[in-house]
């Protein structure tokens, strides 16, 4: 890949991860059987990706009020017990593609709550996983991406369970678990740390830093509110000059000027049409260079 | 206390902790009752708190194959279940006084094994307390004072159950903890660490250090070949010139010279008479000078 001028290339892992495969695989075979299929809220965060699955009748119902049918598929970010109760109250069934790796974040927090430990999940608090996988401690605990938020809480729990959300940068996990460490670790204080950021966010973010490193300019492509887009975007930022694009034609031609090497990586919720396009576009641009 | 040239000072916690002081308490009301009682090991790392209980009938076995008579007293340290077992088995009858604190941590350490964790016991591996401590975890742990034990394990256990022997400084169990976090904390890995660092270690090492700020030459009192003792000595010693003398007889007259500010304070298991003795000595080499 690449003009005689630019050199284009692709991180080694890239493309949509094995949880949104799965999802969208699963809501694809029940869209292909019923003719439609709502799921609750987008089952990616990512456009182009809700917009192929309309084709094929799948529809977004913002919240619980909003789904019309009897059966509504839940994302692969998951939701809590109390969402599902809730669905399940108005008797309409359950197509449940959580992500096995949220999953196991969730049964962590379960856990850790029902042993008497004060859940602490560093996320976004605002992010659906998040409020998902919090929903499973049942209210016994806080999520959090501040190392200081024990100076607001009403009373210091004695003991802590410390999860992530599974598209964490692993780094930032382990230096907000150390400053924990630092600040709570004293007489008779636990501390149960459950690392649940997923093996295909270490992967993803490993090799867009390793291409970061030897690149001028990092393309990062997924949706302006895709969380693990986002971590992606942060980390090449550290490393060279970054631009987070949804689209093709977020593209400015002037980020190309005197480029020698262009690296590409996308969140896991890009599907390979939207990272060709941008491929296209970016080839197209260097020739008129 | 001091004289015109020297200001002599104790530590405000000095003494015998409340753990030995239990365990003295416990068999000196035997050895008054029966007139003599077997312990298993000295009951303090003390050569004068072990003499004045000879005294009164308490005689030392050296192991188990040492006991002569039909009833045992365990010392505040602690031994394993293997070794309760073991005593049991030759029907000898068990006066059981394990401090409070190294209970919690033989049991945190069996919760821990019990729940599937390699337990490590951030101590010294040869000390009575840590050996017990360890023996509860039934064979899946260590105990090291080395961050680098991983390094020596066959296989790399994914979940890990840590505690601290009662005795050790609180910042260095920090700072082992902060490195085991660094280098072990990767997908599905588990840290479990419960801070079995006793109340009254915190609150001696803290007064000594208060103390050790103050003063141009520490003297700490106690056995050389005591836990608490040695880390009270490297505390100290990292704040001002400390010498550990287990008798008034070791202090040299030397040591005094040009000094305005002397700080005492004594390790777990050294009696109010022995820390009398030296300050009474301090105070004839003060007016010798």
């Amino acid at each position: 890949m690449g003009t005689d001028k630019l050199r284009i290339e692709k991180a080694s892992e890239i493309g949509l991860c094995f949880g949104v495969k799965r999802a969208i695989g699963i809501v694809e075979k029940v869209a292909h059987e019923r003719g439609s299929i709502e799921t609750l809220g987008a089952l990616a965060h990512n456009q182009q990706v809700v917009e192929k699955l309309a084709a094929i009748g799948v529809k977004v119902a913002k919240d619980i009020d909003d789904i019309c049918g009897d059966t509504v598929a839940i994302s692969s970010h998951g939701v809590s017990p109390k969402a599902e109760e809730a669905i399940r109250a108005r008797h309409i069934n359950i197509i449940d593609t959580t992500c096995p790796s949220v999953r196991r974040a969730q049964i962590a927090a379960q856990r850790l709550a029902k042993s008497g430990f004060f859940v602490v999940v560093y996320g976004d608090a605002d992010h659906i996983e998040v409020k998902g996988v919090l929903g499973w401690a049942d209210g016994k605990g806080i999520a959090t991406l501040d190392e200081n938020f024990m100076a607001k809480l009403d009373h210091l729990p004695r003991r802590l369970g410390i999860l992530s959300q599974t598209t964490q940068i692993p780094a930032h996990f382990t230096e907000f678990v150390k400053r924990l460490v630092d600040s709570t670790l004293t007489k008779d204080a636990e501390l149960h740390i459950i690392d649940t950021i997923c093996h295909s966010t270490r992967k993803r973010q490993a090799s867009a830093i390793k291409l970061a490193k030897k690149a001028d300019l990092m393309l990062v492509i997924g949706s302006h509110t895709s969380a693990n887009t986002n971590r992606l975007t942060e980390l090449c930022a550290g490393v060279t000059e970054t631009h987070l694009v949804e689209t093709a034609e977020e593209i400015q031609s002037s980020w190309l000027e005197d480029r020698k090497y262009i690296g590409i990586t996308a969140g896991a919720s890009t599907g390979e049409q939207t990272i060709n396009e941008v491929l296209a576009r970016l080839e197209a641009l260097a020739k008129g260079l």
